[in-house]
């Protein structure tokens, strides 16, 4: 497992992988689930905590800028996202953040009740679109949808469509552009949740012309674990929205003490508590990865690592099945494949040192991160994978006992 | 400023000064802001980062137990607040967990239209209030009274009670025995935010009744910047609410992914998206110092350098007013002055290491945390206050210059 694959060699972005930690006998194939940890991160939050936070203290909400750290860490993502400086905001979870845009964007669509969705979504959106829908009791109905029946289901009653771009489970992409467009021909508002999409594949929300965006930091972005989330509001809206969560940092003049809320202009109002200064430091410094990259290198590694490792699993384990879309243009940066026993069999990998998880019922779930993976990986994974597979190593009591944490 | 005050010669917490990482040169007075940097928090926290997130990557949420951090975070919180185990959890912002719990008390009273407050209240509950009353538009009113109001506007139409116990300005305390009591016999559910009480004054929840607490990781918790808050339900409603933020991490099989929210029973019902890692490392690691202390001992200690403070302030600064209450019973850890230059003072202050802070229109602030302040430090700060008044060298105009965060 040593000689470099010859698609390493004209690798441009291979170098990068020496800005990461990567354990020794890992091969790490759930970038998508949780990114691994930069080198310089450890010292810029050993920084934080002793000069910042330690040396500095309440001082460094001024002198180190922590009250801006919630816009200056959006505006980073936003540059991978196609969003302009001032739209992007990192704070709070991707599940508040959800509640924060369906209110907004409900908000703009007062005569229509019909919050569309598709059985794609990640549950936290559909949890969380639910819960607004029974809290406003305003006879909203929340939709759930095949995801290839979503254009279809476009019409003049739904009031939003929210979806999340590249499905959790089999890394299948909506088409942005043309579900926006016909979302907005319908006269709906169109929310996407990027959470494994930005620092993945190439997003234009801009272009696309998107109403609302969230998205989560710790998957692509490698901000650590439940690292902050971003929250994205197209540039036309920032003045007419307000969030149902009217903190004081959503606040105009949030020391000024007074007792009525008015929201600030631009992003901020989107804001709620006190930013998250060790968790946002994290994600912000994280980024500094991306900085020198642009994405449509990061996509092509991307689609190059994971038709390799489709080709690689067909040809040697014929007993998984493609879960995700075989044409490349259409799936994310994940592959998935189904296995009845699919759980064993991810916990024996695991066990070898090739990480990726499981989805209930069946799926395998494999993430492939340009910046710090190797076509020489995939194939070495898929070697492990084919030896646990015709072993049956896999078959054994402790990889079927499932974990809290799947 | 070397020789100990008598007062310190007797004092059983002075060794706990030495936990924590204060810089050479400053008397710091705003731990009711931002608490100071423990020291074995660093090595901590570069564990977490090094070891769980670097190595164990995914495998952490079972390996370290990151699931049940923000629940064992909220235990470690109860032990301070009077709550048992299983009613604490820490997560999101105090914002937003007000949020929370406001709308879980506002479904226990359905009948009732008034969400009484004071005008003590930290003004981002009141916000928080405000919103949630115009997003669900059932014809809610906030009724903001002067605190000492509250109890005579206690009627039949009265919800939610919902006070701040510490008054963040003036240090002022709620009687929660007394008024939750009084908010119960009229049909309320009391809802108390505990920011500048937890870590800092005795406090019972269960044995006053109190139904939903909230409060702040970053003040005398020491949880580091934008910690963590955390949220209390009273155990006999807690399968009776649900939150309103319906995420994930609330659901009683998160990693089941089905599409339909069932809250899982217990405090966890509270939480959202994925816990902040990171973040709540350094709040769980912060709540050490406490471990071998008890609340009495650090309120005895708190009313000795308060007393202590306004004999020093008022027979050597004859120009500030006291805003605190006098009697050391009904004010919590921190006391406030008047002056109409304070904003000018208090930087004048800053810049010779005495850190205090500023609340317009005039309120200079003092807060007191016993675990890392002498009384030779208190007295060693009125001396440089005095010193600052009587030459005023305080009237500079870079002491006048507002800061983006006062």
């Amino acid at each position: 497992m040593t000689s470099p694959h010859p698609l390493d060699e004209t690798d441009t972005l291979a170098s990068k992988k020496k800005a990461f930690s990567i354990p020794e006998g890992v091969i790490y194939l759930d970038g998508n689930s949780l990114g691994v940890l930069p080198k310089h991160v450890p010292d810029r939050i050993a920084d934080v905590i002793g000069t910042e936070w330690g040396t500095s203290l309440i001082r460094a909400w001024n002198t180190h800028s922590w009250i801006d750290l919630p816009q200056r860490t959006g505006d980073r993502i936003g540059r991978l996202i196609g969003a302009p400086s001032g739209t992007v905001v990192a704070c709070d979870s991707t599940s508040v953040n959800v509640f924060k845009v369906l209110s907004a964007a409900l908000s703009l669509n007062p005569g229509r009740s019909i919050i569309l969705s598709d059985s794609g979504n990640f549950p936290t959106d559909l949890y969380v679109a639910s819960g607004l829908k029974d809290l406003l009791a305003r006879g909203h109905e929340l939709k759930i949808v095949a995801p290839e029946e979503v254009e279809a289901s476009l019409d003049d009653q739904v009031a939003v469509m929210m979806l999340t771009q590249v499905d959790y489970r089999t890394g299948r992409v909506h088409d942005m552009d043309r579900l926006t467009r016909k979302a907005h021909e319908t006269g709906a508002i169109a929310i996407w949740d990027l959470a494994h999409s930005a620092g993945a594949i190439e997003v234009d929300l801009e272009g696309a012309n998107a109403d609302f965006a969230i998205g989560c930091g710790y998957k692509y972005l490698n901000g650590g674990p439940g690292a902050p989330a971003f929250l994205y509001v197209a540039a036309r809206h920032l003045d007419q929205v307000t969030s149902p969560l009217t903190g004081w940092m959503g606040h105009e003049a949030p020391f000024a003490f007074d007792l009525d809320y008015r929201p600030v202009s631009g992003i901020n109002r989107m804001t709620v508590g006190t930013p998250a200064i060790l968790a946002l430091s994290s994600l912000h410094a994280a980024l500094d990865v991306f900085e020198d990259v642009d994405m449509a290198a990061i996509r092509a590694k991307s689609v190059s690592l994971s038709e390799l490792f489709i080709s690689e699993v067909e040809a040697r384990c014929p007993q998984l099945t493609l879960a995700s879309p075989r044409n490349a243009h259409k799936r994310g940066s994940q592959v998935s494949f189904r296995f009845e026993e699919g759980y064993a069999v991810m916990q024996a990998l695991i066990a070898r040192g090739v990480i990726g998880d499981f989805r209930a019922p069946d799926v395998m779930r494999f993430g492939f991160t340009p910046l710090y993976l190797s076509h020489r990986d995939v194939v070495d994974a898929v070697t492990i994978l084919e030896d646990i597979l015709n072993s049956g190593s896999w078959d054994r009591p402790e990889f079927k006992t499932r974990a809290k944490v799947t």
